[in-house]
């Protein structure tokens, strides 16, 4: 942590501050420039991150050197972590293929939609009983309902199932049916939400908020991380941005961005960050081709019936399609796609 | 809802569009133009605002003509909604005038602050015991204690109080000891925890979320609304930009925006929109004459050993000047200061 | 200027830094913490600033104390600058209070506004002869004829006028017929045009770039004021932004921002930040409440055969109605309003 | 063009309107719905583009239909464009893949890293005479002894050469040394710029603006095609965005989006995008992966010794290490990298 003083800071504030430092028992040492004062500060940093020394009369910038998470970083643990869901692996190379509907419709649909999908390499599938809608008029899932139906499915084609889970409430119940929870964009601080799904051992995938900076979806992994659950996924989905063409902007350099900082696995999904089909492919192309660990794509049998997100679903055969585009290119980046 | 097909939709797509339209006890009314074929669709719009007409082949672009929400706009209700907190109305030419610290840390702290905003002109008092921290090692407020502090205190100095619920769980807690609840920004879309403060009749201060749009916080006051309870106080607390210098961006035209789209009362927040001190005294100014419900400003009376948001809180004495300006701006603009 | 280390920075790479440092004529600090050592520059820290030291091995960060800019900079002049344009004074106290129509068409169109805005108390006209348009198919301006018109009208009616330069060849030519030169927001980084009219003395309104930080205006500024032209007026427009429903975002803690750091004059233009007539009085009372020195709106006897942005313009009567709510303003402000 | 009424629309208004649509040569089709009024129009839309019909009382929304540019459209044209810059072509299955320093510093440097680049695979070659500073006291490029070095170094190693152009005035000389003109981020709207270079008939890579949208970019090449030079390679280098630990933010799906929409070829340029050495690779392969039609890297021998943007270089043997990635990825795309 480096403090740096205002530039008629006197005496006194100066003083004010090496107490406040050493209260803290830690070490301070000063630096009087021509311009400025600088006062390092050594010791443990995370003991000042919580302090408000920016509100010290005096001072003028508080700057941090240290990340403020820690279980998330790469300085804590070197070598990647590999989430298991079911039989399939996430990271250190093996790619998550995470494919279905937006919403679980019906057990015919969603059976439909895995056959093919599954076909065409998925190796997870996907379909959200509770829904995050932003109209109170529109269809909010079918609740613990879908949560059978997608289990039954995900059994009689020995896939494991992840779903969304959007209250704190519910995670016991999503935690009987499904492999692997979902924290929606909207709820990436959600920090109850985040807390109590942290307390179970069921992987996490965790979407990254609409306007999140990667340290903000970093810090929410460290929330449930410090709860002593380990297995978290990150999911780069796209951000708001002034592009009003595309439902969102896809930031795929959070990819070698999170891997350069965190041992997590970070998978992309290029349905809600473009929110149209035309776009779908080549984005799942280049999320591979920028090391991705894995790609998560909406597909619905009938985009146009689809009671949640329809115009972004593709069909079956276009994922299919992509599917032998990403093999070839998982190939050239020496992961497997199991 | 106006949908433009594609340059060479043929009539077997039409007929399926026009199909689907019956379907839904619409009438369609086509319009063949030089370079596309247009449907119009009369009838209750809204039937078709969750169907994914976008995903029928042969349609290039659906027009929505309608707004998405009802009960918040104003085409349904004309006049003000006033919101009753304790004896302190806010809209319909009321400001309500919200200060206190970020946390709740004691009584004696809490109680120090209130006399002081108190004095200063200041009508419903705040204070978090619930804190969402972006750090899991962040204070994350005094729970059920702080809740029992800001009751005795707000009673001690006769003022109503406002705290933010961030979990359906408390919902009830809270509610025995607040005159508001407050949905903070990053729950704007928490659709659960909407439904159940929807389902009280308790007031909601509702928090537009870091990257919402204006549509978006009339959506989820929507909810709110749904679900029955009609008094829900809008607030605008900055978006996310690139500008670094401050927290975040005011969008002050927030203000006239939603006056004239609903009959729901809008406040600012300028501790969270700027961040700094500097900054809050000419945007808490520049709120009261956008034409704005009321303001509200984080007081501390110590910033640099809050243990929450310190850098960004007012000094008593600095919101007392604050105050002494808006009450001469509120003269101008008509409204009252009670 | 102060150099990070990366964890494992060894005696080599900081040995190489301290020479570096040297070769300038700078003295180095060392600072060895716990978990990083850090490198203290003391002496003339704008020597370092273009030197790319964030790109030798073993440097983590490298965070500058000092403002990029200087002759903006309030640390150099304290007092606020008066730009005078003919007998209007900008900034100090005195609003400058700038409408016309967003092009020239004819005199006579020209002349019915001015005459309406005068009334209302604009004491400065503005109208564009040189239209930066993003179609090249839309109307372009009427170039020198429309510079003409300007000058005569403003002459009939003694008001200083202002119209916008896009093009370093222009300037000679826009110089003989304006009082003071615009440069709109998409030129706000055309730098050979900053630099030709720095060498003019004639006053310039900058306009903030559609996605400039306050310091990237600063910095642009900067660019005129060290050409020898000191009367650089600011204009906060609105930025580029996620919000759909209004042309740009206006950032108006800008006022209070760019007031903190430097000295120059800024206004406000709420008719290109919101694009929307029905939001530009709230917009315009806010900007003057925020401390601007003026405002700057877009007034039309005829928006609907306006040859550019009619719709975001108010007719006369409406920008009267909002000149009688800002004089009010101004008074509680204890700003005069010529 | 479809204009929807306001709720209280009378039929003067709507006479008002359709008088105005047939002054234009034009046809109306009226279509009363039961909540709103909507008039059709037929015709050729480009005429009402610039008619500001928002403005008519009585009108809510004006809605276009077809997109506002026309040369650059794929309605237009439907094969790929192919740019050829020297022996070198663009588009079409051809990767462009250009390299070099940010700026030109002297002729040994320029020739150290031709050489480099050259062996890695590189088809042409970039360097700045005219740099775009956002400071007036960095470094501001060569100028026209940069042009000749860069001439030469290209000549000397067969390979044509690009580099910016910024100020109209300058167009004739970059013309004379240069194969290709670039037209920066911060020029992309200097429409007279765009002009003059569309008066020649030598390639333009015309980089996208930091804040501009992919319609913005289209009709920002629309100025340049219809001054009659079709040689237009669009560039996404990254938009500005609240995400703070990358410079800005790379929006791969543009390069999908263009080509949906357009027949021009597009390229990318990770260095501008993220300004991370690290982060360089992983986005450059990814671009390959979206479709790009080449990639675009800054590449310097000394990066802590460069003049500008050093710190964003790669080195020669990190570009060589890329571009065996790359060559890869073409592979499997089926393009060529010649």
């Amino acid at each position: 942590m480096i403090i740096v003083l205002k530039p008629g800071a006197g005496q006194a504030e100066i003083d004010h501050i090496l107490q406040r430092i050493a209260e803290l028992g830690l070490k301070a040492h000063l630096s009087r420039g021509e311009q400025r004062t600088i006062i390092g500060v050594i010791g443990d940093e995370s003991k000042l991150q919580s302090e408000p020394l920016q509100a010290i009369p005096g001072v003028e910038q508080v700057l941090p050197i240290l990340k403020p998470f820690k279980l998330a970083s790469r300085d804590l643990k070197r070598e990647d972590t590999v989430v298991q869901v079911g039989r399939v692996r996430i990271g250190g190379g093996s790619l998550a293929m995470i494919a279905g509907p937006c919403a679980v419709e019906s057990f015919e649909i969603l059976d439909q939609i895995a056959v093919r999908v599954k076909a065409a390499g998925a190796n997870i599938l996907r379909g959200g009983a509770f829904k995050p809608r932003t109209s109170p008029y529109s269809f909010q899932g079918l609740g613990e309902q879908g949560l059978k139906i997608l289990r039954d499915v995900g059994r009689k084609h020995d896939m494991p199932v992840v779903t969304e889970v959007m209250d704190p409430r519910q995670v016991e119940l999503v935690d009987r049916y499904a492999d692997m929870f979902q924290i929606g964009a909207r709820n990436m601080q959600n920090f109850d939400l985040l807390k109590e799904v942290g307390q179970t051992r069921k992987p996490v995938l965790l979407k990254r908020g609409m306007s999140a900076s990667v340290k903000d979806l970093l810090m929410s992994a460290e929330y449930i991380l410090s709860e002593g659950n380990p297995w978290v996924v990150l999911c780069e989905r796209g951000v708001r941005s002034f592009e009003e063409s595309t439902r969102n902007m896809l930031d795929l350099s959070a990819v070698p961005n999170v891997k350069g900082q965190s041992h997590l696995p970070i998978i992309v999904d290029p349905s809600h960050a473009t929110g149209r089909p035309d776009l779908i492919p080549a984005m799942a192309r280049a999320a591979v081709a920028a090391g991705a660990d894995g790609v998560h794509i909406e597909v619905h049998s009938c985009p146009e019936k689809a009671l949640s997100d329809g115009p972004q679903a593709l069909l079956p055969d276009q994922y299919a399609a992509v599917m032998r585009d990403l093999r070839r290119l998982a190939e050239v980046m020496g992961k497997s796609l199991a």
